[in-house]
């Protein structure tokens, strides 16, 4: 099905010279979809080439005059830049002339514009982050990431939804598999707002597996792992940092003496196939849930590679109907 | 400083084949310390070869008739039985025969005896688990592990006074650094626990760092990270999950085809000293914080090698008063 991108140009850390290319990539390599290229006309026009001429009504570009900082104060960004790239790629998915919207700027402003231009979905409280990791198995999807801290056994409930949905939407699997974060497989543990939460997921229909533990998360015991934005943000930048050091004493140990350079240079193609496995470039594109339209996050360091593949998630969700499907299964637990 | 350790002999998963080696190895490289040996006399005693004669007074055996279970409930190890090596080695700290207690069994139930039987310092509410891990710098202390879920700040408070005396223990720091685990370094973010626990930390007399996030603990950014044992555990156990797959990944990339495996043989010396670096087993020994005495949990899984180094960290403990040093920090936090 084709699906047209709105995408805000001009966050993350490189600007258009990293979101342009990314998208004519994109659109070289799926011929259905569409992109409205959204930002600084004088700066992005340069960065298209010929694509005008070889995209044709596949590419637009639309004007926006202000760009919302990546330390931007979230309500400044709400309030006060009502043309900024990130709101007009919102007021274009409000409008129906795009099914996705795509940005690399700041989370918090991008949440908050996405929450007021396009509204949760009847019966979600709270729209939620969810990202993918990669895992022995393959990946897994975890939600939520940041959104909500203080959550009630409720919120934790739409998230296992909203995340089942999600992965059956991308994915195409029927009946996904919930985990909720808890600190032992026994029902008596972890804290009073997951043990309730364990209550309702166990008679929400979804195919809930019970309790998961953080090392879980890695074995992929579940295709969906569910906890508060506060437990969830601390999992996955702790992950970050553990990944971060681990890859630095490997460079060390393999930079100590000529030996050991050497045999880096042999192990060169083990070393590479075991980065491109955990790569998480090709994790790039956080999905917020439970809004009225398809709103995808990129990492902000994302570089085109990054980038694209944050793109092709977002037009996927978009050609599967991801909010129509969280909706449907809403109003189905809500009948139950 | 002469101390005597009382070591739980049957907890583990390998029980007095290692528990009773890692004593006499202690021993040996420590020629002040005393250990008296807990659990089955029949079992220990052929263990012991000609240790007796060789440490004399410094090594003592101690029947103990029962054992608590791995997965035994906490009630049944606690209340049903009184002979168990795990109650036998905190009656020992108890009646002030040993110094520190230390074993490697079931956790819930060496917390619940240990509590039962030494009791909580004055001013502390809840015991709490501080384990070690490596950093970038070195290595930081992470504490709560899952003792504690639903805290209050002043719980949180209470943990960084423990950390903090702990670190002043172990590394001999004057002014151990303190940071909140926390989702954003802005005042504004995180949960509201979290942000009152920040600002008791703050006028606390603790060299308080501020809030630091998940990253940071591998960064190495302060001596002591502060959370609730809920977020604790998630972090520990998802970084053991992540360490796990990345372990596996990094294997199974080497073991390809004859050509990676030749490359392997090259980067052991390179590989080996990247493990080491990372090697958990130097940083076992749990510390159970907040009692009348010291208390070290050894990982179940622990080998020889690593249950040394517990039993290394708890003399240490032991050697420089920490319950004395936690109690004294805590009555000038009353007065203040």
């Amino acid at each position: 099905m084709a699906v047209t991108l709105a995408i805000d140009c001009m966050g993350g850390d490189h600007g258009p010279s990293v979101t342009v290319p990314a998208a004519l990539d994109f659109l070289r390599r799926d011929a259905e979809c569409s992109v409205i290229l959204v930002g600084l006309e004088d700066v992005i026009r340069p960065l298209l080439g010929r694509a005008a001429e070889d995209f044709g009504a596949r590419l637009q570009l639309r004007h926006a005059s202000e760009i919302v900082g990546m330390d931007e104060a979230v309500g400044s960004a709400l309030r006060g830049k009502k043309d900024s790239s990130m709101r007009v790629v919102a007021d274009l998915v409000k409008s129906g002339e795009a099914e996705a919207a795509l940005s690399a700027g700041n989370t918090g402003a991008l949440m908050a514009i996405s929450r007021f231009v396009l509204k949760t979905l009847p019966g979600i409280d709270r729209p939620a982050i969810a990202t993918i990791l990669p895992t022995m198995k393959g990946h897994t999807y975890v939600l939520d990431l940041g959104a909500n801290v203080d959550c009630e056994p409720e919120h934790l409930l739409q998230f296992g939804i909203m995340g089942a949905m999600l992965v059956s939407a991308l994915e195409h699997k029927d009946r996904p598999s919930v985990g909720l974060l808890n600190i032992g497989e026994e029902a008596i543990k972890g804290n009073e707002v997951v043990k309730r939460a364990g209550e309702l997921l166990k008679v929400s229909g979804l195919n809930f597996f019970g309790n998961v533990e953080g090392d879980d998360i890695y074995k992929g015991t579940t295709d969906v792992v569910v906890c508060d934005g506060f437990v969830g943000n601390v999992a996955l930048k702790t992950s970050e940092g553990l990944a971060q050091m681990i890859t630095t004493f490997l460079r060390e140990a393999f930079s100590r003496n000529w030996l050991t350079k050497l045999a880096a240079l042999m192990a060169r193609p083990a070393l590479n196939a075991f980065k491109a496995r955990v790569d998480h470039r090709r994790y790039n594109g956080a999905s917020l849930l439970g809004l009225r339209g398809v709103v995808v996050k990129s990492h902000g360091s994302a570089d085109t590679f990054a980038f694209r593949c944050a793109l092709e998630r977002a037009a996927e969700a978009a050609r599967n109907n991801l909010p129509a499907r969280i909706a449907a299964r809403m109003a189905a637990a809500v009948v139950a």
